[in-house]
């Protein structure tokens, strides 16, 4: 992921814009197909020097004017006047973000599905280990691994949609100087090119090159597909991140339920297990929010191209796509190794002495004792457990109320109270099927 | 707005889910009709002290409780404990918010439709209207009217097509205490109501009910409909922010291109017209981003219940429907009410003596007189013209080296060199077409 | 807090800058005293319809107009003229919300204080009160309850000073239209009243009725101060937020180390002890940042007065005071009432059999047997003791490299191991003591 | 600023902190002198691959591990032993990072006083240059070109005052695996030195070396110098932002009231002078808000050490000290360079043809006829002068109701109605010279 954003990548994206763009026009009639042809060997041979780049981008507000110096310098003479012909740097610039941007979200995907494959077997694995389920951190009622993972599992599909509905959203952009496209369709008219259409065609066919959406109008200030792509590494790294906290709840040492395949180590402490892969995910979760925010307020643009609005997206831009990539493979990595340990479920299921199917048997006593009474003899056994005399479990078989007409044994079993945890994890196995067909080949 | 979603507005949601919830357990089976009948005639008879449910609430962590409490004393004695029959808080709460956000959405895209349709007239009147289009601050080309309004178009189009695809995917909550559904399952048994399928047949009465959508699974601590719910907010904002950054521009007592219908006066300045909604519409487009922000954090949701990230959603779920509403709302008067000024488009856009064409004029003169010189040319006369010694287009005029073949007054004139300016207004216009076919009725 | 920050409260807040500005003239010669006087009595007798002002804000924008409206009409004729004599809207709007910011930072001062006594006596208390210390979620080294005391009021501290250094910092806002105070010097000069020095003498008079700071030049675009106050919300509830989420990790139940006075219970869950109080406070530091950052971007003012720059400030400050405030006295209530059960602590700590004094082994060992010895032999008897093959502790001792000098009783013994620990708490006592004897009476 | 937050400045303070450790402890008496003499000698020869480092922080969660192993190789075998004695990764890059921030800071300072020292020439070079106050982007009343230097001026001052607060506040982070010291401790103990006060003589030791400042305790999971850090960078490009806008806004085509030295220009568009330098320092100021949110949020730590939220905290604050820094040495270019035009800002004032001083005729005329009526009549010639029946000016000297006893020329001059303009900016200067002198040497 750091290698699909590198500096480096922007420059070739970039490159890849100028020389879409030549081929389009000597397809369309422009230029000659011998320019276009000499600019693609150029951007091929061309080489920039990133760190120059960057620091002359600054005279003129971005890097593309540097970029277009060097690729005509390196094309042959009588095709460098046919370099960025009605180019502007801001058609590069987005253009080549979104070719970034495709790629990323590319990676992303597939490591998404990566981890849902994980989680999907992990659901049904253990739809049938039960576990207490927590609520504001306190036991409440049982519920299975099976249908945690199939929770996690739910908001990687979530996040498998959205990302894929903005990926094949992404748009070229070709605007001109101002939106107009005016110095593509004069350079078509000066060709002999008829202007009419000609806008359309040429968005149409830099888009194709570029394996990106050709928008109705250019988007240089209309910039709803910039905050598409924060909301999406929003939504990826949330996923993910609610899989990583529970991780880290279900990693303490007390709990033990879970552990990473090879917890980070400490020299000093040989006994340390550090979650590390959760620990990574939870820092990107706790960052990406942010940069939504900014590239959400980037919407705010004035005029016809917004003077600190487009420049502010690059690096949050740049920052939280490799956040969502870099979490996303971290999961995969995370839920494959992941180590479950049934008897410490257990253990901690046990742990309250049945006061997890209080609630159970809060439903089941109403009808025999009246709701009241049947609430105030649970409260009253709850406190006489708490005050530790006895389990709660065995204050309830001892308690004369109960007739001899109820099962106990099995309404004290948490594992026979686990509601449509079954059926939710087949419904979300459904679910991962669907999505699963849709994967980009 | 404001109506839609006040404090009584909550409760009277709150009641709803409890009514829908017992309406469908009376179908099923899992309590008798007639205390659905009961429940639904104590909501409506309920009198709610919010002031006091709000007080209580922070006891329990949420209101939910107390709500109950006035219910139930408020339901006929034989159908009382009928009421909230297997219910938890969360799958109330979470309900009723869903159902608010439908209100609020529906409310919202009626106004984004109101706002479309006057941005279309406008781009399609003005789509002759040439003005300056301007980057980073400065005039650049020229550009027309109508496809400025066309740009602010686009991103309502995308507005609208977002917050519908979130409209139709609000889901119902029903999890019971931790996302099992335990307790309703239970007590659909307990009334000798088959257990398997009872979850998702459940889900589908209260949601039908409500309006909303049966999710596969609760949602309790899978939170992307919350976070989808804030960047809705952000994208209408953000739409209608653009928009509303460009009529501040172009109201600048020196630009004087636009103004609102009545500008909000001042008593001491007479002269004053203050573009007041403008300024109420980027209000909300400034804070927009940073509550997307807070709901996407609440992704982090920990266990089956987050102590902190559930509770941090409602204040900054309300505020942003309400901004993003208020917006709309806002934005439906602004632009039905503005005053566009040709005349001061005309002037402005002369106020360069020709310099905003210069773009042109360096695409025809390169194949003249080759491209270096055509650029050194044109620069000089760019400096002699901000240096005083006469207007950009008389000292082209007066140039010795432009030959007589070329037609300079064609040249010069901005209104010729629109570029595709014409057929991207269209294009917009044919989208707005598209959406609003499938405007919901 | 919800009182001190109500719309009643801001209404209240307004009519008393227009007293105060009143006053100050009527002493300095611009208005007679009799005027002061009825505007006064007039302040007292208005009655503001809240909603109905906040609507009628919406056509000018804020609402002072109204407010001025209602005062005037409120004030005996002879006097009416003299109301909001100089004034603009935003030096009202401005003054009354630093009036109010005093308050709520005041209140909140109050309770952090109680805070940090109630931190000071556990943090004594709880001293020689061993516990494990968790990095990554893994048990790491022991600490003391009392360490972790000290910290949390450490950050309390830290918050304490921010808080105080703001409210010290408030300043009135008395600039006029456009931050030149020109009105207010016409009337005096009008009043015969020497135009020089009046800008400054009318400052400090208001400000010293508001008990407020008086600055050097009016602040109307120069936001520091409610970029600061957002700042303040930030680092109280942060610092709330940490003993927070310490109180919600240490009352799981399986750790168990703490717990609320009385939890927040569930109906349906009679065994449940819901940390309430400490999910309140965790949902209020989730929201601050966001809130601050809103603020912070407020200071991006264009102009003499910022569309939509102000506006946005209103709400979100008002929130985020309310927040941090709230955060406060919850924290108090949740200091006082909190059970700390050394028994489960001590039970904690040693659930590793000894390994959490690995570290201090291996420095003690490294001399004995050298140090890649020393690191080796403990890695294997930790591996041995995560397989099950024994307690670390037991395994150590049985260790035949481990010679007799060396006492492993004392080395094994957590309690031993604590560092400077008690020292810390020192330090961090005598700091409270310093902040405490600052308190503002 | 670049240069300063690199990685290998990174790795450089990471030595550093580790060299200062063993410096103090070989002062100390816990190791010899000769180990410490060593260790700072294989720091300086250590050269670390910054690439390879980053790829296997991720192992361990951090880089420090990785560094000490290298740092470890490249010690003389007799001292390799005393690397990091006791140390842990967070003291390490904890205090690296307070190294590089009090260098950031010192840096982003010194640009400050540059830019505070111009603004304070342009303050008093154009104390007596009127130009138009906009309020809501509308004339409002005239103010003085001197005044809004003076605003800006004030704003540098408040983000000088807050930085430097922060920067003498900076504390280096010694505390060991969880905060005890115990290693430290131990280690000292082992060497025969006295526990007692080790560790306040260690940290106060390496803080010494390092320039920063001995905290009270560690603030591992205490990060209030994180948030504020964040925060400084708000109030920095927050002040410089205002600037910035307010440089674009005078910088319009149609306002023209200033231009940077040398505006980015257009290869295209020879005409266009764009001002690039108040672009990025805009783009700055929309960024970091969000990054001191995310920063802010860091004070959630969980623990000992959080699990994510201090892996949070890298790169949005290297991020955020970069941009602030930028931001400030990118001002200083800019108002160094920063070009007025005073003709500009005489014909802009006078562009409403009067109405600029209505304000003042208000004041005046209010005793001669009455209030209402004065404000009737005043209303009256504005509407006149917006219909184009002429100038307000015109139409003030021409009414009727103007008695003679008026210096109409006086009260229409706006030069004449800047209240205290000029007092103010005196005020300003003098604030100035106070922080002034506190520079730092």
């Amino acid at each position: 992921m750091d290698t699909l954003l590198a500096d480096e990548a922007w420059v070739e994206a970039m490159l890849s814009v100028e020389v879409a763009l030549a081929r389009t026009q000597a397809r369309l009639g422009v230029i000659p197909e011998t320019a276009a042809g000499a600019i693609a060997e150029a951007a091929k041979a061309t080489h920039i020097d990133v760190a120059a780049l960057a620091r002359r981008a600054r005279g003129a507000g971005n890097p593309v004017v540097e970029l277009v110096r060097a690729l005509t310098a390196a094309t042959d003479e009588g095709a460098a006047d046919y370099v960025h012909r009605g180019g502007t740097s801001q058609d590069i610039l987005d253009s080549a973000t979104m070719v970034l941007a495709a790629r990323a979200l590319r990676h992303t995907d597939a490591s998404l599905a990566r981890v849902a494959d994980t989680l999907a077997t992990l659901a049904d694995e253990h739809r049938h280990t039960p576990m207490a389920a927590r609520t504001l951190t306190q036991h409440a009622v049982p519920t299975t691994f099976g249908l945690k993972a199939a929770g996690w599992l739910t908001l990687v599909l979530d996040a498998t949609e959205r990302l894929r509905r903005t990926l094949t959203d992404l748009p070229v952009q070709l605007g001109g100087a101002a939106g107009t496209l005016a110095a593509y369709v004069e350079y078509a008219r000066a060709a002999g090119v008829p202007a009419s259409g000609h806008a359309a065609a040429l968005t149409e066919g830099v888009a194709a090159e570029l394996g990106l959406r050709a928008p109705a109008v250019p988007w240089h200030t209309q910039r709803t597909p910039i905050a598409d792509l924060g909301w999406v590494s929003v939504v990826v790294t949330g996923a993910l991140g609610k899989l990583a906290v529970d991780v880290l709840g279900a990693s303490r040492t007390e709990v033990g339920e879970v552990a990473e395949a090879s917890g980070g180590g400490s020299s000093a402490m040989p006994q340390k297990q550090n979650p590390v892969l959760a620990t990574l995910i939870v820092s990107a979760a706790r960052q990406a929010p942010a940069y939504a925010a900014m590239l959400g307020q980037s919407m705010l643009a004035e005029d016809e191209r917004s003077p600190g609005g487009w420049h502010s997206e690059w690096q949050p831009l740049r920052e939280t796509l490799r956040l969502a990539g870099g979490a996303a493979h971290t999961a995969a990595e995370l839920v494959s190794g992941l180590r479950v340990f049934p008897e410490r479920l257990a253990e901690n299921l046990a742990m309250g002495g049945g006061t997890i199917v209080s609630e159970r048997l809060g439903v089941v006593l109403a009808p025999v004792l009246g709701k009241a009474a049947a609430k105030e003899l649970l409260g009253r056994i709850a406190r006489q457990a708490a005050a530790g005399e006895g389990r709660f479990a065995d204050l309830v078989r001892a308690a004369p109320e109960l007739t001899d007409a109820l099962d106990l044994e099995d309404l004290l079993a948490p594992e026979n109270y686990l509601g449509a945890a079954d059926e939710l994890v087949d419904r979300v196995l459904a679910r991962h099927m669907t999505v699963t067909r849709d994967r980009p080949q």
